[in-house]
């Protein structure tokens, strides 16, 4: 069980006005949570506006809610207008610089910042931190955030917030699943949840392209030791008329094979310029190894950029998670 | 909430020898539901034997206690030591039919015969009959039944119980998950169960040989008009070192696609003979299509056999299909 901060609790009780935003290439955990706590403050008489730097991806369209937010430009652009929202939170991200752009950032001018998030690698932004790593998802904490307040939970907010977890939790599938995690669904199935319709929206819904996309990505895998590698090339996504948000979870499936420790997909962003998406099973700190390439992330979920050629960012990815498997054995 | 009869709960408490069987081909809510019942009579000092006509499947080799379980032979082979084990509890079925042939079961004589199952009720076997069809698993009627005896929940009942559930409900993605399902699922990892090691087991164990098979398979996708066909040839398995045992589930992959509403799998058995298997959305129903090749099933998952080249298998089925898929409409 996790209590959210009195400090926090405080600040949404006396504030009017929030900016609640969330990181750029927005998931599940990052959109439902904001949403959920953007309804259960309006719910209140509060005021809020959701901003992402980012679109949100199709298969997040059902979320009630995600209608609201907008795009960092377009919050840009009617700046004017939101003078009086000098409260902003951070949402599934602890970092100014994952919502916006530096440039933008400077223009940006809060009385009172606030984070919820539950990833491992911190900056020191915000006012009021709330970061517990431990947690499986920020939809978690923010419902706890709405229980403190006495919010009663909708059956929107527990949609948003369900969704939230089960991305998180792989459907209740990764290491991170725990009595406390189920026991919450439990209570968002009962006020109006479902989580066959959820489970459909989330994880069955891929367009054609996207599963064109997924067969190239999976033909190019590479087994060594315990590790899966996979790539995406950029004429992948034109010949499947696709975009990076249709990677999302392909990290995943190669885990489905017994002795796959990591899984690592390489995603070409120019050439020569590569982001990686690593995960990792048991006791395998891939945050940490991540980070020595500048990245972060959760102990078995992270990403990093490399700027090599893929064999050279390979053989340095390799290097590094092999000596991670041989000491974890 | 569903409570079991005052006359199944009163039986377990006064008579003290039973026979535990589940059905032929077992699944893991039929091993893991008797185990757990098996586990929590013996600890209120009762005896008890687990029998099943058939082995059981490696995946569920992790089941703790699933090494008790003996076959229907090896306990007609010893009934003589078994013969004041006179009570008979048949768990996720209710057909005597379903746990020995027609032949053996007029050698088995009890003093009372009870039923715990979710399946439709297709006999009328068993003095005790409990059969709740709207019950996601089985395992959830024997967590029940542990409850209500006052019994405690070892972590090796949760597991069993766990992997029951898990099973029974596509780890909580189908239409039968709701808010109860996920309140015991937390209960029984509150008491030991891990989520992902259970997952892990049941789902992400694939062999290096099953998941290149599975390449091979969805390599072959054609996709027309809302029905996806995929293949199997014999010299796949041949070259991947695999069997039919590894395709299990291989049908379902394709409904991945949003607009896939019926997916087929045609596995050629010799040269111009195909099993096919069928999947379907909502009211379709395959099985009326397989029974016109001569098969049959349930609505959405259906057999059959056809002899014949593959274009011309393909092109009869598909007929079949696109006429059920434009009167569905």
């Amino acid at each position: 069980m996790i209590n959210p901060p009195e400090e926090l609790l405080n600040f949404f009780k006396k504030e009017d006005r929030f900016v609640l935003a969330t990181h750029e290439s927005p998931d599940g955990d990052g959109l439902g949570s904001a949403i959920a706590l953007s309804m259960a403050l309006r719910n209140r008489g509060k005021k809020t506006v959701l901003i992402c730097k980012d679109a949100i991806a199709e298969q997040y369209w059902f979320l009630p809610g995600q209608e609201e937010f907008m795009t960092l430009q377009q919050f840009m652009l009617n700046i004017s207008e939101y003078s009086d929202y000098n409260n902003l939170v951070l949402i599934d991200c602890n970092n100014i610089k994952r919502i916006a752009d530096e440039s933008r950032t400077s223009d940006l001018k809060f009385k009172t910042t606030a984070v919820i998030d539950h990833h491992e690698t911190k900056s020191d932004f915000g006012d009021i931190r709330w970061i517990i790593p431990d947690s499986p998802a920020t939809g978690l904490m923010v419902f706890e955030i709405i229980n403190q307040l006495g919010m009663s939970l909708s059956e929107d907010m527990a949609v948003n917030l369900y969704a939230a977890i089960a991305v998180d939790t792989g459907n209740f599938s990764y290491e991170n699943t725990n009595a406390d995690v189920l026991r919450i669904a439990s209570e968002l199935a009962a006020a109006g949840a479902r989580p066959h319709a959820i489970h459909r929206e989330l994880f069955e819904s891929w367009s054609k392209g996207r599963f064109s996309l997924f067969m190239k990505v999976i033909n190019t895998m590479q087994i060594q030791d315990g590790v899966s590698i996979v790539r995406i090339d950029q004429k992948m996504f034109e010949e499947t008329s696709t975009s990076e948000a249709d990677t999302e979870n392909f990290v995943e499936f190669p885990r489905i094979m017994k002795g796959i420790k990591v899984s690592v997909l390489f995603r070409e962003i120019e050439d020569g310029y590569f982001k990686l998406s690593l995960r990792s099973k048991g006791n395998i700190n891939v945050a940490k190894i991540a980070g020595e390439f500048g990245g972060g992330g959760h102990k078995n979920a992270a990403g990093c950029k490399i700027r090599a050629d893929f064999e050279t960012a390979k053989r340095e990815m390799l290097k590094k998670l092999l000596i991670a498997i041989s000491m974890e054995q």
